[in-house]
């Protein structure tokens, strides 16, 4: 099976080549990019040296549709809009890191984002966890966010059984720098960030209507999703804290239990006893969750954490594509986490 | 005038230490330790090579009350509450940096820490900011935790003016490595740590009843303080994020507006119309403060960054020791954020 | 193939572990440890949680030598020499990750470590890149330590040409964090290291005798090796500087030349144009390999970098196992570096 | 006494403005950059809200030099050079922290920088330690390097007394990130350079003829200094290993005792009995030094760390200044290492 990749002098596309050049059922066919093309796709990805030599070239987009049965498109918000039409008419199957279709309501994008170019397109969600079903069937897959990958698998549960009040549910979250991209900034200056904290975007995230939007579906209702990011200074990693109020109080092993039997066949989630930490996932597809409730049953903490570059991004294309073209969900992305 | 430090082997004792040797209104007659007594302080504290040599002393808790005016207790909770009444007797003053004396109600220290030893021992809060007038005339201070100072005076002019409501008020910080204390510990081993996020005690934290007890004296009235600490691996500050909601909506420059009224003679708290960063504080006594709106003026986002050895314990000691004995109050205090 | 460890509690074993686990030629009968006995793996080791969960066994020395293809020990130095002997004797071969057989000279050992309690056991130094036929017929390996795999790479095309001066060859090296173990010290403790840069052991490191027989051997003769290490507050990676003097100027590009051409069947070497870094091999098996000469020719700069983890312990233990066994040198090495 | 900077939004602009403003004998009479000019000074130097909020001036040269009785040059390299002259006729003294006056030799000047454009002017090298006298003399200073700092305090007893061969000496130095400036780049990027270590510039970096003219100076001879800087993630601190051999095997408490005696006299270099470390001088002006013998007495090892942006850079600077108009030399210099 071929696959192509648009945009890889990135982080998530670095690691898509990464995780593909190892995935046995895939081949790549070409790497592809507009100001890249050209260079050696080691110049950009060095610690790819010995692995994968090509160049990269300039992408015609119908061609690669035909030449590529599933081609990844791992370029900024805003470009795949304008190409992926392309790319489908040629016949292959697209997965979009991007947010460009992520919203279902093409308004919120262009409220967060910018005016949509090719609106008429739906893509399903690509979260295995909670769309599994429709991602086998897709020709065109919204790979989630890294930050709605977190809150969303954290919430889903105790949401779904309708057990916790939709309004206010805070999400407080905290993100590795390599969540920002490999473009040098003020703000990601080693100096700068190394020795700080930081929050951003604290109340008008974009990926506050993306979460909103996945955690409304589960109780087909509009939600009070209250998103608040910041910058740590690790590389790889989020965590996110899900601040929720119960509309009965509960006890924190049924919620436990809970979580263990909404995710009890799912590969890439482990429910935890423990708080989880970042650093027990890194490096792998997984989403580790753990939960404490307070003295009365009536306010939860749900914790989650995911590599955000692996289950925020590439790891998570990767499973959406062994779900699309009937592979194992768990082919290519068998790592353990590294630890230390 | 005279100080006396109990308990110099971790790192808010050798933090007053790095303070008292350069404040030009004290002198220093001895340093005291139980376990760490007849070694060379330098040992223990060696950034003090050079500028303070002296050997560490078993304190005679009597004795000490009478050579000082004032005396620093910055032993580990459960430990100043079995000498302050000695000290006192003797006739010293006591700026206790351990939870000893936090909390008005014995019980609730009894439910959070362990029987108190010396419950009948009356203290003044030491948050200058809120508490300034009764300071100056106290005998003995309560120096608050690192969370409680940040967390408080994020709140205080929005609680105190009526406009949010005080339950749910979540508060959801993290503080850098050295908040944790100067014992290895396999939660703060480095490869354990550096790449890491965690929470801990995230809905049963020993500073949530004392950030509710100093919020619900602002509104005379009990309070739904919901505390979620998170451990950073960063070595100093603290950043304190506020989830709060309206009354009535209002509008950001109104609230920015009424924070800088608020604070508008406090020389250790910034308001600024950025978001507060950590790094623009570390190595200092200021407390900046920020925050931000939602859409409609719902939901606001406060939040706060404090030097959590400095404004989070040893230097605001520093500062309740100025008020308590007249001098100007930033004596000795004068340090400029470093930056970078 | 059947595979044990004994040691699991710190992160050699824990990244042994990880490795075995994903490496499709071997089964694991067992885990082992004195003090871990009793224990679930994953307390331990908690990112193998859902990947290996059975418990630690009491280790029968004999026994596991009789049910064991290869025994893998993972213990500190000073504890496999007294029963590496049972185990060879049930019929295992063993594979010793301390440093109890790498010094071909007891008197060294006893001079560096202590004295030796199975002298008379002869074991091949399992660096593959010098040693690769001895190791396919050993019974028992000794895996070299994390500092003298990145020096002696980094030195032996240079030196078995004849081509530097033995004497003196200055060794100034830097290690991340995870290599001084898993065990909570005052140097390791967060706060103490994270902003910190120290040497240790200056002139005097267990590793400098370990490299000075590995560079001597080349030669066939005494050598000056000078190393010099120092702790980095980064989790994983070492970087090694050698600073050498020519016996007659040479070209840079000549030098490179030679050193690519010494590697050029080598899986896990890369010879770079570029100055090698740690971050282009953490979580693999490489070690780079990149060079500098003065204006002059006559001192040239060679820099390496391994993972200290991988290549400087578990990946080069693998490795030894895959060419002891007859499996492809790279098997379950597949690893591609992490990338940020 | 009056004082102006010119070049204030970098890293040494800043730490100098921080370092003045708490410094009881001068008065600032402007801040001045050609780019920055029209901007608030916190808006580049966040961390000085509060504390000095003046705005950015465009810099007339002569005009300055009539009006401060010193002027600080914070520019980059090849800048000051153009208009220091104008600055001297206006009568105030100038201490230079750029390279332009570091080197004697305008040759040594063009080969490692660019062509000299006031190479008539001579400064005096501002290492106080060693060229005090001068210093207090000298209407122009050029302020050392980082680098040049720790190498060559760690170097000149030794080479002073004629004990250690001069060729070759090797210099391993290990920097934090904020040696680098406050550009953003991709060599700083934090997802690039947090969990990295690297070497650059290996044998010809700008650094090695300044500390050649300088460990030259000591023994009126040239000299074979062997340079090599690494950049390590840590903000501030410069570590310097030098890799030395005697002339004659010598001891190493006699070695230590010369360092002690040869420093017996300087407030801001600490001779210590143990290793030195980064964290111990980081806040402060201070140089820590310790060394290590090997066995024989041959080989010797010195360790110097310093904060880069203080005694490596602006409290340096700040030193010489006190030397130029007869104040304390510990003026404005007092603060004490921060530590944890």
């Amino acid at each position: 099976m071929s696959t192509a990749v648009i945009g890889v002098s990135g982080y998530t596309g670095g690691e898509l080549l990464r995780l593909l050049i190892n995935h046995s059922k895939t081949e790549l066919v070409g790497v592809y990019g507009k100001k890249s093309a050209g260079k050696r796709l080691t110049e950009l990805q060095p610690n790819l040296v010995g692995f994968e030599e090509r160049t990269i070239k300039k992408p015609d987009y119908p061609e690669i549709g035909k030449n590529a049965d599933v081609v990844f498109t791992a370029t900024p918000h805003g470009i795949a809009m304008k190409f992926v039409p392309k790319i489908l008419e040629g016949g292959a199957k697209v997965i979009d890191l991007s947010a460009d279709y992520r919203l279902d309501d093409p308004k919120i994008y262009e409220k967060y984002y910018k005016k949509h170019e090719s609106p008429e397109l739906k893509a399903v969600y690509g979260l295995p966890e909670l769309h599994r079903d429709e991602i086998k069937k897709a020709e065109l897959v919204a790979n989630p966010g890294c930050y709605p990958t977190a809150a969303v698998l954290s919430l889903a549960p105790l949401v779904k059984e309708n057990m916790v009040k939709t309004d206010p549910i805070i999400i407080d979250a905290k993100s590795g720098t390599s969540g920002a991209g490999a473009k040098p900034s003020k703000m990601l200056h080693h100096p700068a960030c190394a020795e700080n904290i930081q929050a951003y975007s604290p109340t008008s995230h974009r990926h506050e209507p993306e979460i909103a939007q996945e955690i409304g579906k589960l109780v087909e209702d509009e939600v009070g999703i209250h998103f608040t990011p910041h910058l740590i200074p690790i590389v790889r990693g989020i965590l996110s804290t899900s601040h929720v109020f119960m509309r009965e109080p509960g006890a924190e092993e049924e919620v436990l239990d809970l979580y263990q039997k909404f995710y009890k066949n799912e590969i890439f989630v482990r429910v935890l006893k423990a708080l989880p930490q970042v650093s027990s996932v890194v490096g792998s597809n997984l989403c580790d969750i753990g939960l404490k409730s307070d003295a009365k049953g009536e306010r939860f903490v749900v914790i989650s954490v995911i590599d955000n570059l692996i289950k925020g991004a590439s790891g998570q294309a990767i499973q959406n594509m062994n779900l699309m073209f009937g592979f194992g969900e768990a082919e290519g992305l068998g790592e353990i986490p590294l630890s230390p």
